[in-house]
């Protein structure tokens, strides 16, 4: 079945799609029988294009490369251009949102996924801007307008935990989620450990293009309190803000700190988790480091990794490992809620036909 | 939506699943919009019972406890009774099949599955006898008659792996699969590690209810090697038997072995795998002890829990940890394959009326 797709955000993960859906299109046809058909590619500040019968994706990935831009391309204009037109006039069935957001507003996300949903196109969104702040109110929106939002990009990039709760652990109720959602401080830790000093660890991290030149989001705290946000919203329907997670950064981490973490055969990782009060009381969100027992899972996870203990009724406590950041890794989580969301409008169009 | 569910074997696993189903009827059908009907129970040591209207999971629980049998329910019979008119007759929509199975023949497994696929009834398994000797042919089986098989409980009980793949790790395609699938010798290993010997800690496994009084289907690795069929079968569409597994147990790892591990930063682990050859070449499955660095995420597996890494082309390794075994456990494995075939039987009954 042919799904018709537009990206908006054709930065580091859109061009990252851009390429998954080229390299990986003839094994996706054979293996659920489904053809992605890109047919729009739009982004503020590159501009935007749409093709009705498909763009071309080598055409695409030669025109961002680097600083480049989509506007040498056949019919490309200034600007993201009025996307509920474009909607309408493409007859998308997947919108993918992959722009940069500002957590505050959760802009532009909000306003993308908001005009998708409202006109009861499905969405598949990484970022986690707006997830993080209305979750509810944009599962609603879908719901009224027939439409499915999926997210499993905004945590763990492609490493599944939203999804991997909905499907293969359908069944558990969950009363905890904790681990390492921010893989700039867990390699930072990291480098602490083998003897860096934190400036130095965050220079290279830096350096490495895990940390931003403001390292704030990361080292106070925040990028891990937004995801908090996402999972306590997703797994107890309960909206949190920033400012209900209760948060320390890693920037009075010291290295003495580390090595008597050591010395009793502990690791200094920072923990982010969100979990329900005692009998059903209130919804409690935390990031802060901790001194973990090297026999935990999450000691384990070393560098820029990511892995999230989820702890369940009927299988205690389920562990999941794998990259928390990357360019095809972030990608690949639009593509698994693309897969999803296809699988259901074909569920919904044997209803229709 | 109500789904009838036939149940046969009624072990330990399918008593957990009759507890699981009763204590989670109100959250199954709030959260999933799924009523699960038990309508039969059927061993072929302790009789059938099957009820129209649903057989009550209180008054089946007390008479299964401990040595019981279900001879004094109303209108129960001798022996498993005839599956093939009890599907029939009871309008089954799902088959769970919990009964233990012989490796070499796949029985009683084998024929409870095609009996019931054959008459296009779905089925979830949790025994690996069947599953580990032809997943390929009942697989063709059930989409020939239009019913779906799952077998999540058939390798680490109720922790995802095969739903994993098949769900959020959509459009990724898997090179290497390895892990730590058996508990018993996890447990035994994990025992050696704190100085106690092999037989000592053999015996304490045994006491525990982990190893059998015949430990050889543990200690060889026929257990594990059984898994690395199912997995070679579902991950890479070949069929691989247990003799095409290369195989070593654990009895020859002695305390200095160990020790020898332990003193370069390395821990013994039962690793199972199976993996492409090179450029496309043959599957290749294994099962042997071996030395891996603390720094692997399957390190830090102690005592009877499992772990598996799924070395991925999108998302590099994702590992996945959890229980291996258990009687809740294992009927999660069962109930998270029930809701997904109810999730499909719903869109197919959209396609039907």
């Amino acid at each position: 079945m042919e799904i018709r797709v537009g990206l908006v955000g054709c930065g580091t993960v859109g061009r990252g799609l851009i390429e998954l859906l080229s390299l990986k299109g003839e094994f996706l046809k054979e293996r659920y029988g489904v053809e992605f058909k890109l047919v729009l590619a739009s982004d503020s500040l590159k501009g935007t294009v749409s093709c009705d019968s498909g763009l071309d994706a080598g055409e695409l990935a030669a025109n961002l490369n680097g600083k480049g831009d989509l506007l040498s391309m056949a019919g490309a204009e200034r600007g993201a251009g009025n996307l509920a037109d474009l909607l309408r006039s493409l007859a998308l069935d997947v919108l993918c949102e992959a722009a940069p957001t500002d957590h505050r507003t959760g802009e532009p996300g909000m306003t993308i996924l908001k005009t998708a949903l409202g006109a009861g196109v499905c969405a598949a969104t990484c970022s986690k801007g707006a997830v993080s702040l209305d979750l509810g109110g944009l599962k609603e929106l879908a719901a009224e307008n027939g439409a499915l939002l999926r997210y499993e990009g905004s945590v763990l990039s492609g490493t599944p935990l939203i999804n991997l709760v909905r499907g293969p652990l359908a069944g558990c109720s969950v009363s905890r989620v904790e681990g390492i959602v921010n893989g700039t401080t867990n390699y930072i830790l990291t480098k602490m450990e083998e003897g860096m000093e934190y400036s130095a660890a965050l220079a290279e991290a830096q350096r490495l293009g895990y940390a931003e030149a403001d390292p704030t989001g990361d080292v106070e705290g925040i990028d891990p309190a937004l995801k908090v946000c996402i999972m306590a919203a997703e797994f107890f329907g309960h909206r949190l803000v920033l400012s209900d997670v209760s948060r320390t950064g890693i920037i009075n981490v010291t290295d003495g700190d580390i090595r008597r973490a050591a010395a009793s055969g502990r690791r200094i990782k920072l923990i982010a988790g969100v979990e329900m009060g005692e009998s059903g009381g209130a919804v409690r969100g935390y990031v802060a480091p901790r001194a973990i027992d090297i026999s935990n899972p999450l000691a384990s996870v070393s560098g820029a990794a990511n892995a999230v203990s989820i702890t369940t009724d009927n299988l205690g406590e389920i562990t999941i490992t794998g990259p928390g950041a990357g360019k095809r890794e972030t990608a690949q989580g639009l593509l698994s809620d693309m897969l999803d969301i296809s699988s259901w409008i074909m569920g919904r169009g044997r209803h229709r036909h």
